[in-house]
């Protein structure tokens, strides 16, 4: 029954857009007139404006929890308009349609993954604007991949697409490493670039983690470990460390934001 | 039909999560994994931080316009990892799953109701984090309940749960009542705890209502019979008494929030 | 297969009811109740409060990119509880259902239209609020409409509906002409009243528009032509002239808001 197959096709949509303006409505009229039996699934609209950073985190935490098969849009495109390519990405079973400008940096930190550069002008709406190619040219693709069209047919596979340098952690001294806070969420939990996978001795809890003006010492397990109005260090949902205050805000409490240098000191055993 | 019937299966979702992170698109990944016929419906995710009165307040006012069958997944849940259980709640013909912490209050208030602690952690995803059970345990189990699994298959009833004490208006004396503003909404209307039920008398006219410094005499029935620039009081759409400005907003003007004291005396006939 | 005509059936909602109520929420549990095969589409809930002209913008952008037999349902509605009569419009091969209170002012202007007054009250829910009637009114008429009722039954035509005039630039001079700034985005763009269509000129360039204290000169293709931190003029993808500041916002930088005076004037050939 492919009717049953095309409708459990799922389209998520990462944009900068904001939900004030008639933009994502846009874009889901385009989608669904192409189409009909598509769902589709915010992941957020209130990526920082023009941050490509932030749209590549973004969708790098959400598209792991989705169904095989699922199309994922991201738009965060300041270079709307010029020659800086359309792409689609196939990796870990799911494909991804954006621009090419370094958002899905961290899916191609992840392992094998194929691009190719959209060429294919028939996937497109007739008319292409300048500068909204959410509507004439993501979302348009997208509908047509759902309904089951094949990558091979978008355009060539390419190799010199831009992976983004991504802030990775530094190796300062024996024991201790110079790291940031990669984003703030919307608790105000500063969520750092240290996973824990790389870092396994934090939870024996023997470590100092410094950021701002505070030094944190050890590991919390949940959020209601932690003294109330004291900032504390978790494994957060996503597997990096998140400086946290209980119910309150650690970016308001340390005065931190999005670049803030952290330090990750493990002491002797 | 069972095909169809599953499909109209409704999920609602009720968080403080906000808009701006990933977590309410993963939450829909991990429900449409699962379930993909559901139909997933936000009532809101700017419920106030930590606030559970806020979130209890918010799913007792939305859940009664939902068909029998729906289920209702609400996440206000300041304790997670903890030992604090989730719930399934069964009233009104619908479902209700969340943190035992007392969101579910005004729906107990409201008539007969099972509760039970979800158990069986074959309904949870196999991993579940110290952070984020609105991923791990309560999508899956509201994906589950969308696929037809039946509650008792969730665990045992339980009696224990944790019901808060609503602010309820209380008589100071023969014609008067203390009361309190329950919620601010998004035009700056003060939502009282005043339930025209109890107080049907109000719609005579007679009566005054004291809130911040100003006293208001009698009901007005619409928004457009209000003087502009002066406060007013109507029956709200959810059936409690409000305080209202015409194209304005009585939270500025009043200079009142959330559990700002409010009175209500009547005159005498 | 009229099942899966039905299916394909989407519900556009547009209001100013913000996104930290139930009150979206709610109209979508009485939509799903009535035609649980909708899928239904937020345009936007950040129509700025009471403000019909921001809501007649915001619809009047979005419903070209729906497929024929659309519903839009648009609720900005200061006069809700009075007399003003509820509309269902026809234009373009869709459908919209709202207030007469010129919110579809924008619609009646772009071609043949029918509208009528929605007088069957059996289209209503049973109760009807004199606060809520985007609950009450708007989203079950819409959900009947969804399910194939036919226009005919909702009510009779009717030719004095409410129609607001709109800010049209002004010649103020051979080759000048008063404009005015119709909406700010989310990015910060000025959004004119001046439409590409009407000054097909502009794509010559030969021309300087002025905006608060700036003379901006010439037309930029994209974004990315602009130089940064200077205000360009650039053809939106709406069709209208925006004012725009490259990763920047122009409002911001120019002091500019909906309502701000605009001149174009062309340079002799």
């Amino acid at each position: 029954m492919p009717a049953r197959q095309t409708k459990s096709r799922i389209i998520t949509l990462t944009t900068d857009f904001g939900l004030s303006d008639h933009f994502v409505g846009v874009m889901k009229g385009v989608i669904l007139g192409l189409a009909p039996e598509a769902t589709i699934v915010d992941i957020s609209h209130d990526v920082a404006p023009f941050e490509v950073l932030d749209g590549a985190y973004t969708i790098a935490q959400a598209w792991g929890y989705f169904p095989k098969g699922t199309v994922h849009v991201v738009v965060v495109d300041p270079g709307v308009g010029t020659t800086r390519r359309p792409l689609l990405l196939e990796a870990g079973g799911q494909c991804f349609i954006g621009p090419d400008n370094g958002v899905f940096s961290m899916i191609y930190d992840l392992g094998p993954h194929r691009v190719r550069e959209i060429t294919n002008a028939k996937l497109f709406r007739p008319e292409v604007s300048r500068t909204f190619h959410g509507r004439d040219v993501f979302a348009p693709a997208a509908a047509h991949l759902a309904n089951g069209a094949r990558p091979a047919g978008f355009g060539k596979a390419i190799q010199d697409y831009i992976q983004l340098g991504l802030m990775k952690p530094q190796q300062i001294a024996r024991r201790a490493w110079s790291a940031t806070v990669l984003k703030v969420d919307h608790f105000g939990n500063l969520i750092t670039n240290l996973p824990v996978e790389q870092f396994p001795k934090v939870r024996g809890g023997n470590f100092e983690l410094s950021v701002g003006l505070r030094r944190i010492f050890g590991l919390s397990e949940t959020f209601a470990d932690c003294i109330a109005g004291e900032p504390a260090v978790i494994i957060g949902s996503s597997g990096y460390l998140e400086v946290v205050v209980r119910e309150g805000s650690a970016a308001k409490l340390m005065g931190c934001g999005v670049g803030a240098p952290v330090e990750l000191t493990f002491f002797p055993d």
